[in-house]
């Protein structure tokens, strides 16, 4: 989801979103974690939960400078969000980085880290708000054609919000950063094996009538000569 | 990497690590632990800093009953995972699940969670092969044809391994699990959107002399008709 991008500030930097290793990989622009958030598919989301670190994969959305989750209210994880900081991680692995010495391997990738408070959302309007976010984030252009939650459902489900005022994101790109003496040296192939996800065929569910075309939205998406996702 | 598959125990069911919410996902067996484990290139690392949550991405690589992590010697996410407990996720996307409802579209997925305390290695030969099976998941059949660390590069890197024995797998495949009404009105198509991953074709870093051929182990995994991962 786009959002107003107005007069946004930079990234926040706090200790924690200012990176101390490899500072070349740090890009500080909103558009930069814009761009990662957007093209993630699940985040990995960090609770407190008894005093120890619990990280779970969920999915998400992104309205301007607000990340929404969702999740039964009968989650312990998600009332654990609420009940203190929480940390969201959006990984795109893009490539294996092949280097001429076992320690300058690497991976390519693109990566936003975000810290704060997630807020439980109580408006109804903003709510449902947040659940077309995140359903139009797993799959674009599908909350218009299909049934929307109802009461009972939507009181079954527990709504978040977190700030994207303080998060740093990391970006690799390129061939390995082999030693000098290395290279030198030579005689060892370095280079990078790209990887991406694509798109399969759509697969009609099992209990689907026949007579039921899958959707632009789906059928746009879908690449059956394996285009990338990006 | 495969370790011995001896008398090993099933997962550890305690609180954290026993499914809760949709608990016909959960699968318990350490074999489907190591297959997630196995299948993915970098896993989302969960410490305390400072009272919060942080989750950040790396690479890794599993031995036996044994999960690796490598680092910087500077880097604080590291030095606060040997402080307090850790929680280590690898997640892979299988697909978009389209659903008749809004509540009902979801992600097909293999997860893998585990808990714990993460210790430092110390001893010299243990670290070289942590080492070794960090670089191995990464580029596997590479160890063996690159220069290994020296001295210096042993000295600024910190290996971290964290026990296998708390952990939780999650899988979801199939179609939506429509309610019943909707799928007796009909009329949406409902039905999976797969994605998955898949390598390209290796780019031969701009420093590499003409002459080196791209080594078997790159050439075996790539995949220029675009063969999944898996």
């Amino acid at each position: 989801m786009n959002g107003s991008a107005t007069s946004r500030p930079p990234l926040s930097p706090t200790a924690r979103s200012t990176l101390t290793r490899s500072k070349e990989r740090a890009r500080g622009d909103r558009a930069d974690l814009d761009a990662v958030l957007d093209a993630g598919l699940v985040c990995h989301l960090g609770v407190l939960l008894g005093g120890a670190p619990v990280v779970l994969p969920t999915i998400y959305g992104r309205d301007g400078d607000t990340l929404y989750l969702h999740g039964s209210t009968g989650a312990g994880n998600l009332r654990a969000a609420i009940a203190g900081a929480v940390s969201v991680a959006v990984t795109l692995v893009d490539g294996v980085v092949y280097a001429r010495s076992a320690m300058h391997f690497s991976m390519n990738f693109r990566s936003a880290v975000v810290h704060g408070r997630a807020v439980e959302i109580i408006d109804p309007a903003t709510r449902l708000h947040a659940l077309e976010v995140i359903t139009e984030h797993a799959a674009p252009g599908a909350w218009s054609r299909v049934r929307l939650p109802n009461k009972k459902e939507l009181a079954a489900t527990m709504v978040l919000a977190l700030d994207l005022t303080e998060a740093s994101v990391k970006v690799r790109t390129g061939g390995p950063n082999d030693e000098p003496a290395d290279i030198e040296n030579g005689g060892v192939w370095a280079g990078v094996l790209p990887v991406r996800q694509v798109w399969g065929d759509p697969v009609a569910s099992a209990d689907l009538e026949p007579d039921i075309a899958v959707p632009a939205d789906v059928l746009d998406r879908a690449a059956p000569d394996l285009v990338p996702v990006r």
